[in-house]
C-alpha cells in the first residue's frame, strides 16, 4: 500500500504518471495534522484550469503532482478526526480550507486565509495555491478533514450515481455558483458564455434553479451540439451574426436576464476573423452588451493576475480593456472568484442522489485510467465535448 | 355590453349566480379612477379562502360578490394608464395594490397601505378586504392597472397555455411564497402540509425550485391520490403512524430542511381518533417537530384574527396554543401572511411559457362555465382533488 | 496552577462558590481533546439565563458549574490548535460549536449538531447543553478552540477596554441578534421589550445599526430609569396606559418598524393588575399589535420547551396562547433561538476597538470577585440595572 | 406666478440664469400627465454630475436647464395624484421613474425603463437621460408623482432641517448606496476614494451602518482637512506613500473590509507625477490592491460608456485597463449604477429628523441664491469642500 502514482507536470504540454511518495498526515511545511485523512482516489478528474498550467500560461514548475478534483475513500485518519472513519466515501471540495479564519467561518471557503503562505485561497495539485499535493493519483492526503470532506451516502448508492458525484468536487459547484452569482432563479434566462464543462454546469444548475430557457454560447461547433443535445439552445459565435441579434431570434429581444462567463482570460474573438485570435476582454464586454439593465455576472471563468504567456502586452500583466461604463450605466453587478465549494456541494448531492440533475451526461463524463491521463489531457485540449474522470483502482470496474 | 353577471355569496353554504351591475372605473368610495381598467374576464378560480366565506366562518354579508383569482382582456382604460391597450390579456394579483405606499414600494403588496381604510391589504371580493368588486363575474374593474396587471404574451400563445396562467392569480405565487420563505432551494427535502390546492402548488413550486424530494400530507386520501400521481411522495395523517416515523420511512430521518403550512386554522386532528376535529394549532406545532434547526417555516395558510365559528374558545378570538418553545430551541423562524403576488408572478410566467412548471395538472384545473360556479364550489368543498376555473365568456371554447 | 473554584448550582435559589476539578483537555464523555485549549479565566459574567436555572425553573440537578459568558487567557493548548498560542486572550462565544458539522458550517452555530448528544446546541454551564462544564471559575476548557476562540487584540488595549469585551460572548451578540433578526437598520424605529441586559444590549446594537429611534419597555422603574440615562426612550408597562398609546406619544402612530422580545416566557403581565403575575404570552401578543405590516420580530427572549414551574398547565407544557392570526394579517415573521455569537462577534469587537458602541455603560457592568458571586446572583435576581461580571483572579485590579 | 427662471448650460465651461417656460404637466413627448405635480422648488443642490457636462466631457447641448437634486413644495397636483395635496413639503430622488415596469416594482428605480426612449433610467436635467426639465429653476414638474416624492414632516420641523434634507435627493442616498454595496455594516473597516460631496456621503453613511472606521482618501488637501474636520480618518494620494501603506499606518494592515469608488472615470493619477494626469482605471485599480479577500468595492462613481473628452483613445469609447485579475484572484465583486434613491431616502429622512446622521455639516452645505448658482459652479469645479444648495425663493431666508 506504500506505492502511489501520480500525473506529474513535466514542461508545456506534456504530462506523465510518475512514481510519486505516498501521502502523508503533513501540511506543505512539514507539519504533522492531525485533523487530516488519507484518501484512497476512487475518481479524479481532469478540469479545464489544469489545462492552463499544462499549456505553459503559468509559472507551475515542471514536478508538480496535477489534481484538485477528487472523490475518494477513507484508509486512515488522523488523531482530531472525529466524523469519518475508515471505510467512508467522500467528495473533497477544490479549495483547501481550514474551517477556523475568518473568511471559511463567513463560508468564503474559497479564499482561506491560512493554506496558503501567500494569498488567501489554496488547492490540491496547483501552482501558487500553497502546495499541496494534487489527487490525481493513487493515494492522496486531505487536511482539515471534518470540516473540508462531505461524506457520501452509503457505499453501493454512491457508486451507482458515482459519475454524476464526482463533479461535486468542482465543476458542477462551480457552475453552479456561476448561476447563483449571476442571479438565476425560476423563471429567469440565462445566457452561459462557453460550452466547456463549467459551462454545461452552469446550464444544467440554472435548470435546477428553475431557469425559463438557458443559452450556450461557444465558437467551437462540437461543444455546441452536444449541448444542444442536452436541451440547451445555443448560439454559435464562430459565426457573424452577432451575440444580441442571436439572442433576439430565440428570445425575442436581444437581452437575457442573468449572464455566465464559464471562459476567462484565454477567450477567442468572435466571428470568422475573431476566432483566431485571443481577446481577454470579449467575452466579459459582450455580456454588458447582452444583460438587462439591474442584472448580475456570473464569472467563475478564471481571470489571473498574470498571464506571461498572453500575446497581448496588457494581458501579461492581468490587464483587460473593458467597457465598464456599459456595465455601470446598466447598473449591472459583477461576481468573481474561485467557489466555495463547501457551500454549495451537499444541497448538490442530494439533488443528485434524487435524480434532479444528471451532470455526468450534461458534461459528459468519460472514465479513464490513470494511465490514459495523459491522453485525456490531449484530447480535452483538443476541445472534445468531454469531462474526463480518471479511475485509478479501477474502482468503476471499466471493463 | 352593459349587463354582468357574478357569483354571489348568500349565505352560509350558499352562493348564487347573479345579475350585478357593471363596473366603473371608481373606487369602493365612488372616487373617479384614471389609472384603472376594465377586464372582460376570461377565466376566475375559485379558492380555499373563498370556501372561508361561503362556510360562514367569517363576517361576509350576504351580496358580496365572490372572486379575487382573475385573468381578463382589457376592454376599457382610463386616462392614466400607459402601458396597456384595449385588447391585451392580463394576469391580475389578488391583492388590490397602490405602488404608491411605503410597503408596495417595498414588494410588500400583500399589505399596502391605502386601498384598505380598515387595516393593511386588500383583495377583490373578500371580507374586510376594502370592498373591491369580486371577478367571479363577467366583467371587472381594476385600479392601479400598470402597476397591477402582468401582460401576458401575444394572445395565441397565452390561450394555449391558459389553464396554467390562471394559476398566476393567486395559487401559484401563494404556493411558490410558502416554498420560498420556507428556504426551498436546490436539493432540499420539503414537507407541505395539506394537498389541496395550496399544497399542491407549494409542492410544484419547490420542484420548480429544485427540491430533491417534496413529501405533501394530509387526511384526505383522495386529495392524496392524486398528489402521489402528480409525482410527490405523500403521507397520510389519517393514519395512526405519526408525521416524524412516515417522514423517516421516506428519508431516513423523521426531519426535513424546510416545511410548509398549507392548511391553516381551519386543520383537522391527525390519526384515526384526531380527524373528527378541529385543532387549529396542529399544523404548526407538528411542522415545529418535523423540521430542522435552524429551518423556516413558510406559513401561507390562512390564520385570522377572529374566528367566532370555532368550537374553541381561545380559537374564537384568533389565539392558538402553540409550543413555541420548541420552536424556539430548534432556532426556527415563522413566515406568514397575503402573498405579494406581483413580487413572483412576471418569472412564473416565464416558468409556464417555457414548460417549465405544470401548474394545472398538479392542481387538477377543471375549466367550467359562470352558471356551474355553485356546483363547483359545492364539490371544492367535499374535497374533490381539482382546481375549478370558471370561463364566464366560453372562451376557452368548451364543448 | 491545579487549584480550581466554581460557581455552582445547590438548589433553587442558592448558588455556592466550591472547589471543582481543574479542567483537562478532554470533552464530556471523556474523549482526548486535541482541539482544545485551557483558559485562565479573565471574566466571566452572570446572565439572566443563568438565574431560570437558579429559580428552579429548569431540570438542572444539584452541582451543575455554572456560566457560559467567558473570556480568559490561553494557559495551554492542544496538540491540533493552529492559530493561538499561551498568553493570548480570546473571547468565547457561549455556544460550543464544532466548526464541521451542517450548520456550523452554515454559521448557525447556535444549534451545531455534534456537542450535544440530546438535542442541536451546546453551551458552557448550562442544562440540557452537553454538560460542559461552566466558566465561572477561575479555569475553564473550551474544545474546537481555533474554531470558537475570538482573538482580542494586544493585551494592553483588550484590557482597556475588558468590561466591554467581555460583553462579547453573550449579551452584545445576543442583543445584536434580535435586532437584526427584527430588521433593524438605519432610520428604523424600534421597540425592545425587556430593559435588562439583553433587551439594552439590543437597544445600543440598535443605534449601532443605525436606527433612528429606539424605545424600551419594561415593569420595572428602576431599569427603566436606567434606560432612559443611557440615551433611550422607554414605556413603563407597570403603567394602565397600553403599549400602543405609549408609543404613539413618542412617535406620533402606535407603530414601530421592529420589535424585539427580549423577556422570553418569564414574562409578567401589563398594567397595575397584569404585573402581579406571569403572562408568558403577553410580550409575542403585544409586539404583534405594535409592529408595523410587513414588519419582523427578533425574539432572543428565552421560550422553554417544557416549564413545569408554571403556575400555567399549557406552559408547563410550553404551550403559550399566541394571538398568531394576528400576525399572519400583519405579514409578520417571527425569528427565535439561540444567538449564534460567532456571526457577530468578530465585528462588534471592531465596534468595541474603536468606540463606536458602548456596551459595559448601557448595560452597567459591574465587575466583582468570585466570592461575591452569590450575592451578584441575588442583587440580579431583585432587578438592579446591574450586570455583573466576574474577575476570578482579580485581573482588573479591583481596589 | 407664471414666470420661471432656470440655471441653463450655455457651453462648455459656462452655465447662466435665465427665463424659461412655466413647467407644464407633461411629460418631454408633449403627453398630459394625471400623475404629476408642479414644485415650487424650496432647494436645488449642485451635483458633482453636474460638472461632467458643464465641463464639456459630455453631449449635452447648449440650453439643457440643469438639476436633478430637488426639493419643493407641491403648487399644483394632477388629476391621478391621491397621496399629496397642496402645500406639502417633498423631496424628489433625482431618478425619474415610473413605478410601473419591471425594474421600478423590483425596487432597481435608477434604470426603469420607461421614462427614456433611449435606454434605461431617467433624470431631472441631464443629458441623455430622458428629456426631463431640470430643478435649478423656480419651479419644476415631477411626473409620477405619488411613486416619486418623499413626503416630508409637517413644514417647520421639515424647514429645521431643510439643509439637511436638501440631501435626500441625491447625494445622501448615493453615498449611502455606495457604502451600502460594498457591504458596510457594524464594526467595518471602510475605505472611500473621493473627498467630494458623494465621498463624504458615503463616509456619513458608513458611519451611520455602523463602520468601526471610516478612511477618506483624495489628492485634494482642503478636501482632506475638511474630511478630517468631520472626524474620518484621511490618507493623501498626493503623497509619493502608496494607499496601502497609508492605509496599515492607520489599522496596521494594509487592507480594509469595504471599500468605495467616490471618484468615477475623471480620476486623476496618484503620487507627486501622477496627480498631474486623468488616469481612468486608477481608483478601481488601487481599491482592488487594499480590499480584503472576498470583500465588496461600491462604485457609485459615475463611468461613461463615451469620453470624447478623454486624453486616453480607450477611455474616450468607455474602456478602462482594469486589472481585473487581481479583483477576481481575491473573490471581489463589484457593484455598479446610479443609485435607486426611492430604496434609500425614507429611512435616511427618518435619521435625519432623529439627530443620526448630520449630512449638511459633513457635505459643507452652503445656501446660494438661484443668482449665484453660475458662481457656485465655478468654485465648487476649483475644489471647494462645499456642496453649494440654491435657495430660488429665498425660502431659508438668507440674509
Amino acid at each position: 500500500m506504500s506505492d502511489n502514482r501520480g500525473v506529474v507536470y513535466i514542461g508545456p504540454g506534456k504530462v506523465d504518471v510518475q512514481s510519486i511518495p505516498f501521502p502523508k498526515l503533513e501540511n506543505p511545511q512539514g507539519r504533522r495534522i492531525g485533523h487530516g485523512v488519507l484518501l484512497k482516489v476512487i475518481t479524479t478528474n481532469i478540469c479545464g484550469s489544469d489545462q492552463h498550467m499544462v499549456r505553459g500560461r503559468t509559472s507551475a514548475l515542471a514536478g508538480l503532482v496535477l489534481g484538485h478534483e477528487i472523490t475518494g475513500e477513507v484508509i486512515e485518519i488522523g488523531s482530531d478526526v472525529e466524523n469519518f472513519k475508515v471505510g467512508d466515501l467522500a467528495s473533497v471540495p477544490f479549495n483547501v480550507a481550514c474551517g477556523r479564519c475568518r473568511t471559511c467561518k463567513e463560508q468564503d471557503t474559497g479564499v482561506c486565509l491560512t493554506v496558503n503562505p501567500s494569498r488567501a485561497g489554496g488547492a490540491y495539485g496547483y501552482v501558487d495555491m500553497g502546495g499541496w499535493v494534487g489527487g490525481q493519483a493513487d493515494y492522496v492526503m486531505v487536511p482539515y478533514a471534518d470540516f473540508n470532506l462531505l461524506k457520501l451516502p452509503h457505499r453501493d448508492l454512491a457508486m451507482e450515481k458515482i459519475r454524476d458525484l464526482t463533479c461535486l468536487s468542482d465543476i458542477l459547484p462551480t457552475g453552479y455558483h456561476g448561476a447563483v452569482t449571476a442571479g438565476v432563479g425560476p423563471g429567469s434566462t440565462v445566457y452561459i458564455a462557453g460550452a466547456g464543462p463549467v459551462g454545461l454546469a452552469a446550464a444544467a444548475s440554472s435548470r435546477l434553479l428553475g431557469a425559463a430557457v438557458v443559452i450556450v454560447g461557444d465558437v467551437n461547433p462540437t461543444r455546441l451540439s452536444h449541448a444542444k443535445s442536452q436541451g440547451f439552445e445555443v448560439v454559435d459565435l464562430s459565426q457573424d451574426a452577432s451575440l444580441g441579434d442571436q439572442i433576439a431570434e430565440l428570445l425575442g429581444i436581444p437581452e437575457v436576464d442573468c449572464a455566465v462567463d464559464a471562459v476567462g482570460f484565454e477567450a477567442r474573438g468572435h466571428g470568422h476573423q475573431g476566432v483566431q485570435e485571443e481577446a481577454p476582454a470579449i467575452v466579459l464586454n459582450s455580456l454588458m452588451e447582452i444583460t438587462r439593465a439591474a442584472g448580475k455576472l456570473g464569472i467563475p471563468g478564471l481571470y489571473v493576475t498574470e498571464d506571461p504567456g498572453s500575446a497581448d502586452t496588457a494581458a501579461q500583466k492581468g490587464n483587460l480593456s473593458l467597457r465598464f461604463g456599459l456595465g455601470w450605466a446598466k447598473s449591472h453587478s459583477f461576481h468573481t472568484g474561485q467557489t466555495p465549494v463547501m457551500k454549495y456541494n451537499r444541497q448538490l448531492m442530494q439533488a443528485i442522489m434524487w435524480d434532479r440533475i444528471k451532470i455526468a451526461d450534461v458534461v459528459g463524463v468519460e472514465v479513464i485510467s490513470l494511465n490514459d491521463a495523459p491522453l485525456g489531457y490531449g484530447e480535452f485540449d483538443a476541445g472534445v465535448p468531454k469531462k474526463f474522470v480518471i479511475d485509478p483502482h479501477n474502482s468503476l470496474k471499466l471493463a
